[in-house]
Order: structure tokens, then C-alpha cells, then sequence
């Protein structure tokens, strides 16, 4: 297992840890100066601004991009729309591969508005991962699907288990030596599963990124109360070991959605204790 | 698929529903007089009182107990506290033999305090589940393990999968013709999982209790603001068919905890908006 503590050059910081408050420019210097590896920038960041000139300032802070954040859900209440979200998500294909991003992150989306039919909803998630697989071959940027926790089936994601992930990379792309389409693993989506040693395996090399942050108890906000690294009752070494037993050796990437206490701290702040935390409690 | 609109004999309160702000009694002859077969009262109701009187009433009103509710939470920080929850567990189902319920719910209980161990808290629960089995049978007592909304794992039960509710069944009594261990399927905890045909179908006999309620999006409180059947996102028509093809034939409960809209209704209305909601949106 690494040692996070003597190079933290392995880990990296996704700007919604920050709270999207300030430019992308002051946070890329910001991580950079804080001795991070990588960044994980968000499409709010970046579309409408000059992609390339982002793109090397982030190159030349000497920090790497791991996923590009992130798709526009994919099921719609018609083809049109359905259409609509696929060609969206191909722009930000595009985009991440001007950043040079190790992957596209895709949240799927959860049932089109009016609809119970979950069966539906994932279907066209299948569909339309193959079509996002395709392009981002072509634009050499990989796919990597988020399974999201279960709280957030009905609105955010489909697509719930590791292992139904997993079943959709094989279903459409097949046993591959060098996969395209596989998998971002967030601990605080998957923590809970108890498959989750067996479907960490059983990713391997399609696991494309790996996100860390801490369930809360109690939590106040199931989107926006996620815990710093340590502060919670997720067993983050434990996963961390067995991600890196599988294969991984890319970043681990802080996300933290904190609207009651992170995003309310000082940029500096946050990465400070970020830091700590990955060599302490991750 | 059974009819439910032409007999409500075959739905039941729980009494959760209904928010707990009447006596027992008063609750008893609400639901019987609103038609329904059966009722699932909650321990803070019946504890205290005198069970046997209680149990009467209940006959009398012509009405059966599905099952009592619910099990004090197994996992505990030593072997002390472990052994205190089985107890408080024993003489619950001593009480729900004397209210002559269809089973004892088991809600398992997620982390120890402190706990990040939840191999060690899983394993407790299995030990635990198989002593209250031992002394269910002693008092012609079925025990309904119900697996909670990943949302819980971390303080109310770290059983969150049908299928893992499911494996804990076949250790613990194996395979069997007439099982006194089984699961309680809650719509609004399992609507989302990937594998919910093919697990009601593996749980078929196990299945001893069927609860109902709905998830509304957006879900303002993920413990208390569960919706009516037809007012969210959940298939229940869908899923009470794939219970029923499963061989159930047991009552249909409806169990929503809403403290921001039904608990401030006048129960007569619940029940009324229940009945008419078994019939079309369930």
C-alpha cells in the first residue's frame, strides 16, 4: 500500500472540495502551492471559458488532470432530449480532451421527470454509454461511470451497485486487456455494499479513479453534508488497500461536498487539513 | 394479483402511519373501523401497558397483527451491551407472541459507537439473528429480518441488501420447507436495487411481511418524509405484483413515516387516503 504521508504527489483535489467560490486559475495555483499531484475540475469551470489556456495553466503548475466532472445526465422523457444529452456530453469529451483528463466522470441520471420506470432509465444509460464510449475513443479520453449511492437512485443515478457498473463496462465493452469504459469509485457511494470487497476485484483494471471523503453521523444533507477524510465512520484505509490491491495505482482524489462546513473555511484551510488527512486517516 | 380495491381485508396499518399521537386503543378501533385486516403496532405502544388486554382488543376489533415492531439494534461496543440487546429482544417476542403477531421485525442496527468495523458489526448481527430465531421458535415466534435503505448502514442497520438479508437467512437456518427466518421487503428501502426481480423471487417463502410507502423526489428527510403510495417514484403496483408472483399472500402494510405532511393530518383522513391509494396506486 503507498504511503500517502511521504508523497503527496499521489493525491489529488477535486474542486468541489472548495466550494467553487473562487476562479479555476486561483484554484489550480492554489492546489499546486499546497504540493497535490492533480486536480479534478468541474465543467461549471471551464465551459464558456478558454479551455486551452486552462488546460496549460494547469500543465504548468505541474499538476495532472484525473477525471474531467461532469456528465450531463443521460435519460431523457424522449428521444429528442435523450439526443440533446448525449451531443452535451460529447462537447465535454471534447473539453476533456484539451485538459488532457485521465477520464470523462459520467452520473448517469435517474428517472426523467413523470416516469417510475426504472428499467427504462437504464436503458438508456446503456445506450448511451456505448454511444459516449465510442467518442471518447475517438478523442482518446476514457469513460469512467460513478455508480452514486442508492439515496440518490431516483434523482442523480441509475446506476447504484459497483457491480452493476461493472455489468454495464462488460455488457458493452466486453472482457478487454485495456479498457475504455470503467469505473470512478467514490468511497461514500459504495462504503456501505456488502460486495464490496469481492466487486473491488472484480474492477481491477477498470477502475479509473478513486474518490475519498467520510459519512457523516449523523448526516444533516445526504448531497451536501459529506465529511473531511477521518470525520466519519468510513473505513477509508481499509478500501484504500483494497483498491490498491486490485491494480489501482493513479490518484486518490478528495471530493467533498460541504455546504455546512468546508465551503464555508478558507481555500487554504480545507487543503491544509486535506493533506493531513490523505496522509492520516485515507 | 390480488385485487385490492375490491378487498382492503387484505392491507394493514402499521401504526407508525399514523404518527403515534393516540392511545393504542384509539388507533385499534380507527383502523378496524376503516376496514382493513391487520395492524403492526410498535413497541413504545405496547410496552408499559398490559399486553394480553391490548391483545384482546385487537382480536376483538377482528383484527391480525402482522408483525411487531421492531427489534432494539444488535450491534454493541462489547459483549455486555451485545447481550443486553438480545435480551430486550426476548422479551419483545415474548410480547409479540401474547399480541399473536406473524412475526417480530428486525431492524438490525448499523455501527457501535466509535465502530468503523462493519465486518464486526455484520457478524454480531448474525450471532444475534440466530439466537432470537432459537428463541422466536420457542414461542411460535417467526422472525422478519428487513433490510434498511443504504442510507442507514451507518446507524440503523447494516443489513441494507435483499440479497444480503437473504445469505444471512440460508447461514443461519438453511435451507427449508417452512422457515422461521425471513424478511421483511420494505418498497421504499429496496425500490432501487438493480437485482430486486430476481432477489423476491430467491426470497419467496422468506417473504413475512410486504411494507409499502412511496419515495418522493425531492426527498426533504430521508427518515421522515416518506411518501403516500402514489405520491413518488416507486413501481409499487410493479413490485407488489413480483411479491405476490413469489407466492406471498400475506397483508399489505402501508408504513409511512411523514412527520412533515401525514403525521400532522387527522388520522381518519390517513386512513381514508390509504384506502383509496391501496386500490389505485398500489
Amino acid at each position: 500500500m503507498r504511503d500517502l504521508a511521504s508523497d503527496l504527489r499521489h493525491c489529488a483535489i477535486n474542486t468541489a472540495t472548495l466550494g467553487f467560490r473562487e476562479p479555476i486559475e486561483v484554484v489550480i495555483d492554489a492546489v499546486a502551492r499546497a504540493g497535490f499531484g492533480a486536480i479534478a475540475p468541474w465543467r461549471r469551470e471551464i465551459e464558456g471559458h478558454d479551455v486551452k489556456t486552462i488546460a496549460r495553466r494547469i500543465r504548468e503548475a505541474g499538476l495532472a488532470v484525473t477525471g474531467y466532472c461532469r456528465s450531463t445526465y443521460i435519460p431523457a422523457t424522449d428521444r429528442a432530449g435523450f439526443a440533446a444529452n448525449i451531443e452535451s456530453n460529447r462537447r465535454a469529451i471534447d473539453d476533456a480532451a484539451v485538459l488532457g483528463a485521465r477520464s470523462f466522470v459520467l452520473v448517469v441520471g435517474g428517472l426523467p421527470t413523470g416516469s417510475k420506470d426504472i428499467s427504462a432509465a437504464r436503458a438508456q444509460v446503456v445506450e448511451g454509454t456505448a454511444l459516449l464510449l465510442e467518442y471518447g475513443q475517438s478523442r482518446g479520453i476514457r469513460i469512467a461511470l460513478e455508480p452514486l449511492h442508492p439515496v440518490y437512485t431516483a434523482d442523480r443515478s441509475c446506476v447504484s451497485l459497483l457491480s452493476e457498473a461493472l455489468d454495464i463496462c462488460d455488457r458493452i465493452e466486453g472482457c478487454t486487456e485495456v479498457p475504455w469504459l470503467g469505473i470512478c469509485l467514490d468511497a461514500y457511494h459504495v462504503w456501505w455494499d456488502p460486495n464490496l470487497k469481492h466487486d473491488i476485484a472484480r474492477a481491477s483494471k477498470r477502475i479509473f479513479g478513486f474518490h475519498v471523503c467520510d459519512w457523516l453521523v449523523p448526516t444533516q444533507d445526504v448531497l451536501n453534508d459529506r465529511g473531511m477524510m477521518g470525520d466519519g465512520i468510513i473505513d477509508l484505509r481499509e478500501i484504500r488497500s483494497l483498491v490498491e490491491e486490485a491494480g489501482y495505482d493513479g490518484f486518490v482524489e478528495a471530493e467533498i461536498f460541504s455546504t455546512l462546513d468546508w465551503w464555508k473555511r478558507p481555500m487554504g484551510e480545507t487543503l491544509a487539513v486535506c493533506r493531513e488527512r490523505f496522509a492520516n486517516a485515507t
